[in-house]
C-alpha cells in the first residue's frame, strides 16, 4: 500500500484555509521577536528521524502481547509502512534495520524500493540479546562479555555480518545495544566482563569501513536486574573514548535511572564530541518505550535545547547525531504512534530553535534564573503547530498527518491486504 | 509599598494592542472548537491561590542560605507583599499564615489591612517540626506521635492555639503537616506512633469550630530519613476517614516517591470526597519546592485535568479544595517566583478547562489511547496565555505581571524601604 | 521423581557432626540472652511458604526467554517439584495454583498426590492479564475495569471459576492480581475504572464461600506504564475495606516505587487487621522477581520484625497472613532458586524472633535510636543458620537443602525424565 | 577528656571470657574453610577510617536543628573526640579537617596533640558552598563554575589556602566537593559551567605539592535541585582524567540516584586506576547521611567485595583509596553514631575478606549464579563480630566499643566539661 500525493492533497485541501490563517498569525508573532519563520521551517524540513523496522508491529510485555492487525509481514512491507509515514509527515525519511529480523534477500530490490519512497538506510542494529534458532552458543549469560570465548566469537561475527548487510544497503553506522549483564550479586566479575566487552568491541570497530561510525548504547537495567555491563553514559563514554574517533555514545531517553538529568548528559557528550545518536521515546517508570512526548514534553524540549545549542555552534566538535525513534507499541496502532512521536519531536525541535539564545546567555551571565525561565517558557509555550504544519506542507506532506491517516483509513486497508492476525518480527 | 491601579494601567497600555490582537485570534480559534472564552475567563478570575506567609522570604538548604534583600520584616509587610502579587495577577487573593511565625498582635489592624488589599485568610498552619525558644518539650523525636505525653500535650495545645488565631482572622481550616518520623530502623514503633498521632489529631479535630476543616498532609521522607508517620496518601486518608467528615487529605506536589502518579491520587481522593487542599510547587528529585511548572508542566496539566473533572462534576462528593503555593525560593526573588508560579497554575487550569471532555470520554469508552492523547495534547499545546492575560485585564490586574513587576522595579524599592539584609521568618 | 527419606538422611549424615557443634554453640549463646532455641525452632517448623505453580519453570523478560531443562510438563509434575522442595527444606508445604494454567482434570488424583507429599493447597490465583485461546473478549484494555461490560462479565466469571476449582482442592482464599491500567495520559478514566473494578470485585467477593478470604494485590506499574487501577496499598486497602471483612490487602515485595518503606506499610495494614498475604521476592529496580534475600536481606529482616510483632501480639486484629513466594527464575535452576528463597525467609523470620522486644520498646520509649539499632543488629548479625538447619533436621528435612539438591543431582535426573526442551506454563 | 588504657582494660575484662569462647569457635569454623583468622585480623587492624571534623557535632536539616550536648568547641576538642573514638575502636586513627571551620592557629600544638592520640591528618576539605562572613563574592550562584571570574578566583584561592594548611599538618590530599549547580532549567549553561570548573580545578591541581592527590567528588542533586556541575562518576572521571595522574574520583555512598549499582562504579573506577577516596554513610532516599550500615548492610558488603578485589590484586592500577566517614548526626550522639559506623565498616570489610574468591571465580566462569550467591552469602552470613573484637583487643582497644562508651558515661562527662548548649561548627 502507498499513500499518493493526490490523497494527501485532498486531505490538505480541507484544512488549508484555517492553516493559512493560523500560520500567518504565528509568522507575525515570530517576526515581532525577530524570528525568521522560513529559516525554522527549513531546519524542520531537513530534520529526518529514522524509523526502526521493529517499531512497525505490536510489541508486548513479559506478561502478554496483544497483537494488532495488518502488521508488515516482510522487509518490503516494513519499508512500505515507513514510506507511508514519510509521505504523511515528510520527516521520517530513513529506516533503521535490525539483523537478523530484516536480512535483505535481494539487496537491489530493497534499495530501489526504499529509494522510490524517498527513504535512506540509517544505522543497522545487531541483536545479541536473544537466541536465534540453531545458534551455536546461547546469550543467556551474555554475548560480548561472555566467559566463553566461543560465544563472544559468535557475537562478534554476528556484528560483522550486520556491518556487511549495512554496507550493501548504504548504511554508515552500527548501533550496538548490549543487554549483557547479570541479575544476582556475585554472578559476574564486573571488571572482566567490561574488559571482554571492550576487547570484542575493538574487533568489531576494526571491522567497520573507514567512513562508518559505531554507536555504543547504555542502559542501567533490564533485561538483567542487578548489573548491566554498559550501565550508564560514563561507561559508554569510557569505551567510546578508548575505541577510537569513530566510536560514540548513543542516548536512549528511556535508559536512565529515576530523575536523571538527561539534557546535561547530552550537553556533556556534545562538548566532548561524543554524542553519536539518539533514541527517542518517553517513559514514566523505566524503559517504558512510550510515544515520544506523551509523558514529559518539557524534558524533551530541554533536551532539544541542548541539541540545538550543539548543532548550531560552528565550533562544536560533535558531528550531527543520528536520530531514531525506539519505542514499543503495545496498545496503539504502531503507525499512529509513530506519527505522534515524530510530531512531538518536530515540535520540540522547533521550540528549541526559537529560543532567544542571546538573551538566554545574558540571563545566565547575570545569574538571573527567573528571567532565564521566562525565556525558555516563552519559546515552549508558543504554539508552533502551524509552523510544523507549514514545513510539512512545503515538503508535500500532510498538514495534519494523524487526521489524514485516519481519514484515509490506512489501517483498515492494511488489514484487508495483510490480514488481521499477522505478526511483525520484533519485540 | 503598594502597587496602584494607575501603575498597572500604565504598564498595560504598552502591550494592550498586541494583547487584543492575540486574544482575538485565540478567541476565534476556541470558538471554532465551540469553547466560550468568556466562560473560561470567568473561572480563571474566580480561581484564587493562597500565598503562604513564609514564601515571601528567601529560603535555604541544610548547606547554606543566601539571603535576598527587601524581605518583609513583619506580618504587615508580608500582607503588603501578597497585596502586590494580587494587584499584579488578580489571582493571589488569599494569605495562609503560619503560627508561631505570624502571630497577629493586633487582629483588627491585620484584618482591615488585608481587606484593604482584597485578601482573605486561608488555612492556618501549625508548626511542630521546630523547637521555639523556651519551649517546654523538644520535638526532636516527634510531636503528636511523641512517646512522652507532655510533648504531645504541648503539640496539641499549639494546634488549638493556631485554631484560635485562625478564628480571629476568619480562617476556616487548619493544615497539619507533621514532620514526625524516625531516621533509623527500630527507632520508633510504627503502630504506636500512628495510634498516638491519631489520638492527638482527634483532640485537635474536636477543638475546631464546626464550620472548619482539617487538612492532613503526607510526605514520604525529610526531615526524617527512614520513616514518616504519615508517609503517603493512604495513611492520610486512613486518618481523615477515622477522624470525621471535616477531615481531609492535603496533597503537596513534592511529597511523593519518584515516579508517583499524582493525578491518580487526586482522582481517587476526589472520588472519595476527601481531597481537602493542594500545595503547589515543582520538583525533580524530592521535595525540591521549586517554582510551579518549572520542571513538569505537563504533569501539572494532567493534575488539573483531574481537578477540573472533579470540580465540574455536580455529583462529585468533593468540596472545592483549598489552593496554596508551597515553595521555597532560594535563588529567585520570592515575588517573581510566586508570579511565575501563579501564572503556571492559571495556565494549567485553563488548558484543563478547554479539554473536549465529551470526545475524551468517547475515546476512553472505545479504548482509543492515540485519540485520547490527541485530545489532551490539543488542549495542552494551545497557547492560552492571551486568555489568562485577558482574565487579569478584566480583573484590573496586569497583562504581563512579571514584566510589570520588573518595569516597576518593585524589588529595588523594597530594598530601599526595608533594607538589604532583612530576613523574613520561615524556612 | 521423589526424594526419599533415606536420601536425605545420607546427605545429613555427612554434615551432622559439624552441625551439632555449631548448633550447640549457638544454643549456648542464645541461652545467655534468655532465648529458648527450641521455641524458635518450633515456630520455624510451623512456618510454611506456598510455592506458586508458575515458579517451577524458567521465566523470561520482554526481550527473551532462555529455557532450562527438565521443567514440569503437567500439574502432577509441578506438585512433584514442590514435594521435593518440601522434602528438602520442610518449609514449602503448600502449593498455590494458577488458573487456567493448572486446571485439575482429575481433582481426586491431584488431591491425593499432593497429600502424599505433605502438601496443602494455598490461595488460588486468577489470570485476567493475558488472553487465552478462543477467549471471547480481549483483556488488552483491562479486565475488571474494562469499559465493555462483556469483558468485565468474562473476567468475573473466570474468577468465579477459579473459586470453583479452589473449593474442590481445599483452598480457602483467592488472590486477585489485576494488571489493569493504562499506558498513556488520558487513555482511561481513573474514577470510572476504579468504580468498575470495585463493582466487579464485589460480585466475586459474594461468590466466595463464607470461609474464604480475598487478597487484593497492588502494583504501581507494569505491564501498563502510566497508571495501574490498584496502584498502591492505599487503593487496595480502600477496596478491601469497602468489600468486607474477608477482603484483605496482599503485599508483593516487588510492587513498590523506589525507596518505599514497605515494613511501615506492613505495620499499618496489620494494625488495621487488613494484611492478608505476602508475596516474597527481591528486587533492585522494579518488579525484578529475584530470589528472596538476594539483594536486600536487611529490609527482609525489618519486614519480618513487623510481621513478628503483629503475629506475636495476642491483641492484634490481623489473622495470620498467607505466605507465598512469587519470583521469576530466568537464570537459575528454579528449584535451586526456591531453596535459596525459603532459606532466606526462614533466616529473616528467625532473626526477627530473637529480637529483644522488651529492650527494644525501652529504647523506643526513651528515644534512643542508637540503642534501638544495637538491639536490631544484635539479632540480625547473629548467624542463625545452625538453628534453621536444626529445625529442618527435626522436621526430617535436609540440614543443607541446597547442597543436598546438588549432591543428589536432581536436575540431571529431571532432565532425563522430562527432557531438555520442556517448557512449563507460566511467565 | 581522654579515655585511658586502664579504663578500656577494665571494660574488656568484663567480656573477655565470652569473647575468647566465641572467637575460638569462629576461628575453628574459619580454619575449616582454610581461612587464616590472624591474616584477616591484621588487615582489619591496618584499616583506618578518617573521621571528618564536622561529624563530631549534631547536624540538622533545612527544617530544624536539635542540638545535643557536650559538643567540641574547638579544633583541639574535635581532635580529643577522634582520639577517644580511636582509643575505643582502634580503627579511627585519622582526622579529616575542613577549612575554614578548622583553621589551625597553632600548627605545632595541633600536630603534637594529634600525634599523642595516635592520629594522622587525612585529606583536607575545602568549602565553597557557603558564604563566610566578609567574603568578597557570594557562592549563591556557584564557585569554581561561577560566571564572574572574581568569584572563581576567590574559590580557587580558598582551595590553595586549604592546601597550604594541609601541607603544614601533613595531609597528602585535597577533597573537592562542589555544590555548584542550578535549580531551574535554563539557569546555567551546562557546557560553560563545566569548562570553567575544569579550568579552575586545573589551577588548583597545579597548586598541589607533587606528592598530593586531588579527590573530585560527584553528586546528582542537593543543594541545587535541577543540575549539579559534577553530577555523576562519569563527569568526575572525565575531569580527573583530563586533570592528570594525581586526580581521582571520590565516591560518597549517598551521592547517587535511586537504585544505582554503586559497587559496579567502584569496580570500573578501580579498573581505571581512578578511585581515589570513599565517603561512607548510609541512606534510604537521598543524601541522608545516616550511620554506615544502618539501612543497607548487604550493599556495603558488596561494595567491599569490589574494594577487596581491587586492593588484593597486585596488578591493580589503583592506589589504596582514602577512607572517610561522611555522615550527619541529627538524632544520635555523634560519637555513638561514629562507633556504630566504624563497626559496620570493619564488619563489611572482614566479610569481604573471607569470600572464597577462587570458588567465586569458578562459579562465574561456569555461569552459575546460584552457586555464586551461596559463596557470597556464606561470607556475609558468618558472624564475624568476634573477629573484629579480637582485632580491637590486639590493638589495645575495646572489645565492645559502644558498650564501653556507655559504661564510661563519656557523653555525661563531656557535657560536664563543655556544657549542654555548645554547638560544633559544621552542617
Amino acid at each position: 500500500m502507498r499513500i499518493t500525493t493526490d490523497q494527501i492533497q485532498t486531505q490538505n485541501d480541507k484544512t488549508l484555509p484555517q492553516h493559512r490563517e493560523s500560520f500567518d498569525h504565528l509568522r507575525l508573532i515570530l517576526e515581532r521577536k525577530n524570528i525568521d519563520s522560513q529559516q525554522v521551517i527549513d531546519k524542520i524540513k531537513n530534520f529526518q528521524v529514522a524509523i526502526p523496522s521493529w517499531a512497525l508491529g505490536t510489541g508486548g510485555t513479559r506478561f502478554a502481547r496483544f497483537a494488532g492487525g495488518g502488521e508488515p509481514r516482510s522487509l518490503k512491507e516494513k519499508i512500505d509502512d515507513v514510506g507511508m509515514l514519510h509521505a504523511l509527515n515528510g520527516g521520517s525519511g530513513a529506516i533503521s534495520l535490525h539483523i537478523p529480523w530484516d536480512i535483505p534477500s535481494d539487496v537491489d530490490a530493497v534499495k530501489s524500493h526504499a529509494a522510490a519512497l524517498g527513504l535512506a538506510f540509517d544505522a543497522v542494529n545487531s541483536n545479541t540479546f536473544q537466541d536465534q534458532e540453531n545458534q551455536g552458543h546461547s546469550y543467556k549469560f551474555g554475548s560480548l562479555c561472555h566467559t566463553d570465548s566461543r560465544a563472544r566469537r559468535q557475537a562478534i561475527d554476528h556484528n560483522l555480518e550486520v556491518i556487511h548487510y549495512g554496507k550493501e544497503l548504504g548504511s554508515k553506522s552500527l548501533t550496538v545495544w548490549l543487554a549483557d549483564g547479570s541479575s544476582f550479586p556475585g554472578q559476574m566479575n564486573f571488571r572482566k566482563a567490561l574488559q571482554r566487552t571492550f576487547d570484542a568491541l575493538k574487533e568489531i570497530y576494526q571491522g567497520m569501513p573507514e567512513d562508518w561510525k559505531m554507536f555504543v548504547e547504555y542502559k542501567p537495567y533490564e533485561p538483567y536486574f542487578y548489573h548491566t555491563v554498559i550501565q550508564d553514559w560514563g561507561t559508554s563514554h569510557l569505551l567510546a573514548s578508548q575505541l577510537g574517533e569513530r566510536a560514540f555514545t548513543l542516548v536512549d531517553l528511556g535508559h536512565h535511572l529515576p530523575n536523571t538529568n538527561i539534557e546535561q548528559i547530552v550537553a556533556t557528550l556534545m562538548m566532548q564530541g561524543k554524542l553519536g545518536g539518539f533514541h527517542f521515546n518517553d517513559s514514566k517508570y523505566g524503559d517504558d518505550d512510550l510515544t515520544v512526548g506523551a509523558l514529559k514534553p518539557y524534558q524533551l524540549f530541554l533536551i532539544f535545547n541542548e541539541l540545538v545549542e550543539g548543532m548550531e555552534d560552528p565550533s562544536s566538535p560533535n558531528p550531527t547525531p543520528a536520530w531514531m525513534i525506539d519505542a514499543s507499541h503495545n496498545l496503539k496502532d504502531p503507525l499512529e504512534d509513530l506519527l505522534q512521536s515524530v510530531e512531538a519531536i518536530q515540535l520540540a525541535y522547533a521550540q528549541a530553535l526559537i529560543i532567544d539564545r542571546i538573551k538566554l546567555e545574558e540571563a545566565r551571565e547575570t545569574n538571573d534564573p527567573a528571567w532565564a525561565q521566562e525565556i525558555l517558557q516563552e519559546a515552549y509555550r508558543t504554539d508552533l503547530r502551524p509552523l510544523i504544519a507549514e514545513a510539512r506542507l512545503q515538503a508535500g506532506a500532510a498538514i495534519k498527518p494523524f487526521g489524514a491517516y485516519r481519514s484515509l483509513k490506512v489501517r483498515d486497508q492494511l488489514i484487508k491486504e495483510r490480514g488481521l492476525k499477522t505478526m511483525a518480527t520484533g519485540l
